[in-house]
């Protein structure tokens, strides 16, 4: 039986019906039928092919909720009727010393669920049943679909970048990644300050659970920031004052880019030296990550601002996002 | 009685005999008898004041290691006869944070050696007794002295951002900070890469321990080191090209910068992304890594590359080094 997705024939084009008859179901394979998917910036990166590694027909959609409708003979852990996500990644070779290591992204052989492959915006997908993680009960599948990759990219540099709950966290951009990434840093414990080119996002921000909010554009605040924050999130994908968030950063502080910036940072050496500072990036999680992620997200009841539309409303769902006029992240449902 | 040093009167002039009563001896503080003190390359930045920080007149010497003297009444730690070292840094107001820690060099009240106090270019110098260090029996007073402000410069980093015994380590330049850091990293059990602009440091380079040997002007062979290193350690104060160091660091590894490099550096995004990469800087060692250091140095027996000179040569010194001509510290010796 043919899947019906939909997606773009060509860079930048809008997203047409288009219907594809699945590969036969390989053993350790799983298929979904889709009940909600997430829409991400890197949806619209990737069909606009703004990476040049976009293949086209382009089904995107790789924040997925839905339920196991079949399974290959080789899977032991998802069973027809559960529910699942899935995320950026479907695939890895599984067993190199990043798959071992629980760091499936850095595999060689790793495989993107809408490069080379078709995604979420679809009645159903078929993915290996290793890169499908079981949603918690707790977590609604509207706030668990932004999770898969919005919330991984935002968590994963917590955990990996060895953030404690006594740290002091900045956020800079409160968007679709930014919004997710106050509520993670408050929910572990730590003094969040959320960085916003907008002013009128303070009330939100303190929502969220901000405990600061400091209007960046205003040089005087954000000098008043100097030295008091271990870890800056930066989930905005534009080019910033990076001297000065460093100098915002205490002794042995991060500065972690999750927002792809297309111009190389300009980064002055003594902020570094003098106070054992890094400038880090991080992307998605691997397997061990994404089930942690999502049992912390269920645990906080991380709620994701969603809009839901439905699936065939994704062109107008997309113009939106295009538009800025999201907040902060739409749900296509079906 | 008076001290009798060597100081530079004004930016840039030769080092002169100088005189100076010292302050009175605080109680916490010791006097050492100088037997030896290394010439830094930031002695020559402090001559020339390209730091801005300089105070005339300006008595260099911050590798320095002698005979304690005399100590105030409260000090506990030493005696008179024993053998210590001290480093960049002299004093520090020992109740912060950073201080109670022991990560005293990012103390607000922090104080060098050689920067509103006398350093140890002299017969004495008086500092606290905290930031004096025994020298195990072990180490040569020779050889203890790059220690305490080179030896601590690489160590710190290996130590700081987790360099694990099984890493494989690159060290960018193998000059008086770079010599020493090969052989901490193979005395830490690292498989070590040297590169060199010098293809002709190459046998030395092995002679110091490096396993691999790059000579970084070969674009190719640089290439080649692609995905190869869990950290490297860039000991030069030249720009150079970050993009294929960052590309040469595996999934998760570190770019430390520990040469004043005196223009900002380009750093793209996507190699820190992607890889979970970091850039990150580093400088000196608090008090506990001072201790664990020189012990470290002295059981693996880290032998400086040193040029014994007598401290009234010390401007024919100071001219060789600026010349690049010192294979690899210059001790000055009393």
């Amino acid at each position: 039986m043919p899947i019906h997705a939909y997606a773009a024939a060509a860079a930048g084009t809008p997203l047409e019906p288009f219907d594809y008859e699945p590969e036969p179901l390989g053993a350790h394979d799983i298929e979904v039928a889709v009940s909600h998917c997430g829409i991400c910036h890197s949806d619209l990166h990737l069909i606009d092919d703004d990476w040049g590694n976009a293949t086209y027909p382009l089904v995107p959609g790789h924040e997925i909720v839905g339920e196991v409708i079949a399974v290959g003979g080789g899977v032991g852990d998802h069973k027809v009727g559960d529910r699942v996500g899935v995320g950026w990644q479907c695939g890895s070779c599984g067993h190199c010393e990043h798959c071992v290591a629980g760091d499936e992204p850095f595999c060689a052989d790793n495989r993107a669920t809408c490069v080379g492959h078709f995604g979420g915006f679809a009645d159903r997908v078929r993915v290996s049943g290793r890169f499908a993680f079981p949603i918690p009960a707790g977590l609604a599948s509207e706030m668990a679909a932004p999770m898969l990759c919005g919330g991984a990219t935002v968590y994963t540099p917590l955990r990996h970048f060895g953030v404690r709950p006594d740290h002091r966290v900045g956020v800079i951009g409160i968007g679709g990644l930014g919004h997710l990434a106050v509520q993670f840093a408050r929910a572990w414990g730590c003094e969040v300050t959320a960085f916003s080119s907008s002013p009128d996002k303070e009330a939100g921000a303190r929502e969220l659970g901000a405990h600061h909010f400091v209007a960046s554009r205003d040089g005087d605040a954000l000098s008043a920031a100097a030295g008091s924050l271990d870890f800056i999130l930066s989930t905005v994908n534009v080019s910033l004052d990076w001297e000065a968030y460093l100098n915002a950063l205490r002794p042995k502080g991060h500065l972690c880019i999750v927002g792809a910036v297309p111009e190389a940072l300009a980064i002055p050496v003594f902020p570094l030296m003098v106070g054992q500072r890094s400038v880090c990036g991080s992307v998605i999680a691997g397997r061990p990550m994404m089930r942690e992620m999502l049992a912390f997200a269920a645990r906080h009841q991380i709620a994701a601002h969603t809009e839901a539309m439905a699936m065939a409303e994704v062109n107008a769902a997309l113009d939106r996002l295009r538009a800025g006029q999201v907040r902060h992240r739409v749900v296509l449902t079906r």
